[in-house]
C-alpha cells in the first residue's frame, strides 16, 4: 500500500487535518478554551515513548491512541473523577512517519474519549527521532477524594478484577511465550490480548462506592490503579497511609484458566496496565460494596505498623523478590 | 565534575527528588489536584525536543526550563489570560542523563514560573533516546478574549516590541555568523543572547489593553503572539480573520543596531521565538494604547480583501521569498 509520509504532506496540511479530530474547543488559536468551569480539577500527564512503553509490532496505532487515554483516564478515575473535560495531546513523531499511523492514532484517542468522556481540547506536533505521545488530561473533581494516603487500619482492602492479563497479553504480542509447558486456553489468551491492546477501566467506580456509603460524612478513601503492577499498588497505598497491608494469597482473583507457579504470581503481581482500582473501606462500607458487586474482591485489611504488604496463606514467596521494570 | 547519571540514582529516587520542584498541588498520587476554580479557562501544550528546538552546545538546561514556560505562558498572554494556574510536564530523558540538568531544567521551570505565576502542578518521568520536554500550561481566561479570527478591516496593527533577536542569539550561540562583513555591537549581541536563552514576555499586555479599551462593550480582540516569526503571525491573523494586512515597512521597529540587507530582513520577519504580540485595535482604542506604552508600534492596518500580508515602503522584497522552517 502507498505510504503517505509526514514529510510529503507537510507541517501546514499535517495541522489541518489533525484539527478535523478536535471538537470546536480547538479555536483556531494559540491555545484551547474549556468553558464556563466551576469545581475543582483533577489534572494528569502520561507520556508513551516508542520502544519503551509500545511498538509497531505489539500494538496498533489504533490501540495506543485507545490506550493513551485509558492510562490517563484510570488515573482520574483512581482520584474520584466525576467528569472527564478533555485531552491535550503533545504528539513526536519523526518525518518519516505513515500520515495514516497517525490517523489511526487520532482516532483510537476519540474512541477511547467517546467511550469515557471529554474530546480532544488541543496540543501541539513536532518532528523528533521517536513517537512520543505526551497526554495531559483534565477532570473535574467528584465529591468523595480517592487519594493514595487516606486508608485506614482497620480498613478492608479491595480489587475491581483479576490481574495479571495485560502483561500475558504483551508476551503473546511480542512472541514471548515464556513457559512452553503451559496450556493456555483460548479465552485467557483472548481476555489477555483485549486487556493489553484495548484495556476496561472502571468508570463507575465512584458512583458505586457512593450508593454503597453508609454515611455521607466519609469524603475520602485511600484507592490508587494497578497500572503499576498490583503489588505496587498495595505498596504505595501503605507508605503514603503509613500502615501495613495483610493480603491473603487465597482471596486474589485469578481468571479460572490462569497457570500456577512462581512465575506466573510474578505476571500477576507485577505485570501492570491491568487498571483495575486497588482501595481500601471501612467493613460496613465494604460489606454494602461487595454484595452489590460481584467484580469487587476482598483480599485483605489495614493494620498499624511499619508500611509493608505481608501475605497470609502463601507457600512460596519467591516471586516477592522480583525486581519490578525501572526507567533508570 | 562527577556526573550522577539517573540509571545509576534510580526510578524511584529520581521521583522523589522530582517532587522537591513541586509545590503541595502536587497530592503524593495518581494525579494533581487543582482546587475551586470558577471561570473559563485557557490550556496549552508546547513540546521541545532536542535536536530540533534546542542542543546542549547552545543553550542550559535553566534556560531550557525557562523557555519551555515562557513558550507555554506567550500562547496564553496571546489569548487573554488573566492568571497562570500552573504546568503539568511529560518528560522523557535518556538514561544516561545527568541529574545535575534534570534539576537545573526543574529550576529553570520554576523561576520562570514564579516570575509569570502558577507553579509545577505534576506530570511524569519516562526514558527514551532523545530529551522530550513537553509541557501543558493552564490559565484562567480574563475579561477581554484574544483571539486570531477577531481582526477588523480599518483596525492598526500593532505590536509589542522589535523581532528578529532570537534568531540572532540562536546564531551566536550556534556560531553560525552568516556574514562576516557585518559589525555587531555588544548590545545587539547582549539582547540577542537575552532573547534567545531566556525570552522576556509581555505579562501585563491583558492590563495595559484593557485600560486603554475606549468602551467596555468591546470582548475580543485579534491577536497572536511572533513565536513562529511576525510574518507568520501577520499572515495567520489575515488568513483566520479573512482580511488583508498593509505593512508600511518603514514603521517595522527594529533594534537601532540592526544591520541593513536582505538576510536581515529574512531573520527579522521569519526568525521566530520573539514572543511579541501581534495584534490589531480600532484606530481611538489604538491611540490611547500608543500613548501610554512606547514600546507598542503602529505597524500597519487591516483593510477588506483576500486575506494576505501586503508591504508599502518596501524596496527589495526579495526577503519574503523566504520558506519558513517547517517541522514535516
Amino acid at each position: 500500500m502507498h505510504k503517505e509520509l509526514l514529510e510529503d504532506i507537510g507541517e501546514k496540511e499535517l495541522i489541518k487535518r489533525l484539527a478535523k479530530f478536535m471538537p470546536k474547543n480547538q479555536i483556531s488559536d494559540d491555545c484551547a478554551f474549556i468553558k464556563n468551569i466551576n469545581n475543582d480539577l483533577l489534572i494528569n500527564t502520561d507520556s508513551l515513548v516508542e520502544d519503551v512503553h509500545f511498538n509497531d509490532a505489539t500494538i496498533s496505532a489504533l490501540d495506543i491512541g485507545w490506550k493513551a487515554v485509558a492510562s490517563n483516564v484510570s488515573d482520574l478515575i483512581s482520584s474520584g473523577c466525576d467528569k472527564i473535560i478533555g485531552v491535550n495531546i503533545g504528539l513526536v513523531v519523526p518525518p518519516k512517519t505513515d500520515w495514516a499511523w497517525i490517523k489511526d492514532l487520532y482516532s483510537g484517542i476519540n474512541q477511547a474519549l467517546d467511550n469515557f468522556g471529554g474530546s480532544i481540547l488541543g496540543g501541539d506536533c513536532s518532528t523528533g527521532k521517536e513517537k512520543v505521545i505526551s497526554m495531559t488530561i483534565i477532570g473535574i473533581q467528584g465529591e468523595i477524594k480517592l487519594r493514595r494516603n487516606s486508608c485506614r487500619p482497620k480498613e478492608v482492602i479491595m480489587t475491581t478484577g483479576i490481574h495479571g492479563l495485560s502483561k500475558l497479553g504483551l508476551m503473546i504480542k511480542s512472541k514471548k511465550i515464556f513457559d512452553s509447558n503451559i496450556y493456555l486456553t483460548q479465552t485467557l489468551i483472548d481476555r489477555s490480548i483485549q486487556q493489553f491492546c484495548k484495556p476496561k477501566l472502571q468508570p463507575k467506580f465512584l458512583k458505586q462506592i457512593m450508593k454503597a456509603r453508609p454515611n455521607k460524612s466519609f469524603k475520602t478513601i485511600g484507592c490508587t490503579d494497578s497500572s503499576d503492577g498490583l503489588f505496587q499498588a498495595l505498596n504505595d497505598l501503605s507508605i503514603e497511609s503509613n500502615c501495613k497491608a495483610i493480603i491473603d494469597y487465597k482471596k486474589i482473583p485469578k481468571h479460572v484458566n490462569w497457570p500456577k507457579g512462581h512465575e506466573w504470581d510474578k505476571y500477576y503481581f507485577f505485570g501492570g496496565e491491568d487498571y483495575e482500582l486497588v482501595f481500601s473501606l471501612p467493613r460496613k462500607w465494604a460489606n454494602n460494596l461487595l454484595n452489590s458487586n460481584r467484580n469487587i474482591s476482598e483480599i485483605g485489611y489495614f493494620t498499624e505498623g511499619l508500611p509493608s504488604v505481608e501475605f497470609t496463606n502463601l507457600k512460596n514467596d519467591k516471586f516477592l523478590k522480583y525486581k519490578p521494570f525501572s526507567h533508570f
